[in-house]
């Protein structure tokens, strides 16, 4: 029976949109047993339905891999140990980004042979239904070509078995499509990549959603100004158009005659569906949701998760990184 | 009288669209002379006007540095042995970025004691008129502590002097707001800067176009990684929301009754009335209007290099450097 350890602390609306989550989850999958980690008080629903382990500590969002590692009651740590323990299959947390990843990494290690986990998220494109699998988002501030190289590895093994596309097509994130061009790591990894099967080249920011990239390998820190910037701009454009729909009463019955074509894009953009992100190199299955995750939102990180492991993606990394 | 040098080559229009930004600009500044580079059988129209300069041979788009330095008789490298001969005062041009700036650093050289030459651009920003200037945003690959620290001066500079922004508050683009976040040479930076006078602290990709910072700082990869991204998804939502608005007769009649307000939206993000971007830091004005700007971008490119000459920012930055 598979098992999932999921944290109902820490995400922006606590356990509110998780409880029901989880209750809708285990509804739909009897062979799947969930273990709840947080403060036993909130999760009396859950009484029955799941292992409930009292872990009341929130690791705050901003917490650094130190202090995440000094808060050994917190709902993350135990679960972390839990799954160490060999007690769970995955993890999946709304909370603090950086402490979940830190804790996932320290305490679950990276599988042999992995220079450095990668945090990965499935992107919507411009065409409908494609996504692009981007890594790594924001594990790590810098990292080696060699590092780069085990990224489009496990972004491809990603796309093929979690998201069916045959044939990935991997690219480098980089300031220009010609080779030669692109920061200093990522020129030595276009080598190491160079006579790798599904490998494309360079792709520039702006085609990296168009549709044709299935992965597109990048540092973490240029990956994470990468997602902050599509953010950024998304919600500017769609500030301004709730702002034109609003103008006036003219404008709201305009409104009335295009919302399915917005509700169409609205959905393409929507990052909820996608399930969160994932950290993979490590030995686990570790699911990170949005901290402002609805019910919505976390009930599909927790059938990624559930995905994760039917599919055996940690077993299919480990071959493939040898 | 101010002495302005147009490339009349390399745009992804030619010479049409910018022959009459010349005209116009022409009639509107009586203490401007233009000189203008390019085949001058194109250039009919341009004669009395303005000094005409025969340098049919054009710069191709993804020419590298070495390639730009052997066309001796391209627009752009004429253009900028004029600027170095002291015949100009600034350059304009649509082509070759890549060309344009190699071209403009390797014969006018960095301003003593500049490090690096920055590619400066002001984008825009939640609040309306309002504008960030972020650099760099492609001229170099990588940047050392030193040279970002020299940008937040150099951006500072155009911030105060070009936009109007009494104190300027600067930023260094990072992956989280603490100190200790952002790339290794980011963090560094960070250290130099702590006491400088406007400097804020970092500051995350999602927020640089919110409006509280008036300039950005980031090294050449992300900075393009930074500029792309935006790009690539406001062109994508912008894509999606005319198909909203073409779905069927209704949705048309929609539009009519929102126009108004997307206009509103198209300007905040106009992109042409910024009038291109810069290079900071070299013995010269340079201005890089978009390659496939019309004439009203082109002319706002005039209208910026003219600006910059005016309010002498090459000698502000020459003392704020020392």
């Amino acid at each position: 029976m598979m098992r999932i350890g999921v944290d109902l602390t820490g995400g922006d609306n606590g356990s509110k949109p998780i409880v029901p989550a989880i209750l809708e989850f285990l509804s739909k999958n009897s062979d799947v047993q969930v273990t709840a980690f947080g403060n036993k008080e909130e999760l009396k629903e859950l009484e029955g339905k799941c292992e409930i382990v009292h872990a009341p500590d929130v690791i705050p969002m901003e917490a650094g891999p130190l202090e995440a590692m000094r808060m050994k009651n917190s709902s993350i740590y135990k679960m972390a140990q839990y799954a160490k323990e060999g007690k769970l299959d995955a993890m999946v947390s709304a909370g603090s980004t950086g402490g979940f990843l830190s804790l996932s990494t320290l305490i679950l290690k990276t599988i042999p042979g992995v220079h450095r986990a990668a945090f990965v998220a499935p992107f919507p494109t411009k065409i409908k239904g494609k996504k692009v699998v981007i890594l790594d988002i924001g594990a790590s501030n810098e990292n080696s070509p060699e590092e780069l190289a085990q990224f489009a590895v496990m972004g491809s093994l990603y796309s093929k078995y979690i998201l069916g596309v045959k044939e990935p097509k991997v690219y480098l994130l980089s300031n220009g499509t010609e080779e030669g061009k692109g920061s200093p790591n990522g020129k030595l990894a276009y080598i190491l990549l160079k006579d790798k099967p599904g490998f494309m080249g360079n792709i520039e920011a702006r085609n990296a959603l168009s549709g044709e990239a299935d992965v597109v390998v990048t540092d973490g820190f240029t990956g994470n100004v990468f997602l902050k910037s599509s953010e950024g701009m998304a919600k500017m454009m769609s500030g301004m158009m709730k702002a034109a729909f609003k103008r006036n009463l003219w404008a709201k019955i305009g409104y009335l005659h295009v919302r399915k074509g917005i509700k169409e894009m609205t959905e393409t953009m929507d990052y909820k569906s996608t399930g969160g992100a994932m950290l993979l190199g490590i030995n686990g299955v570790v699911v990170k949701a949005h901290g402002n995750s609805d019910t919505y939102a976390f009930s599909c990180a927790l059938n990624v998760a559930k995905k994760l492991v039917e599919e055996k993606l940690m077993d299919k990394i480990k071959e493939g990184i040898e």
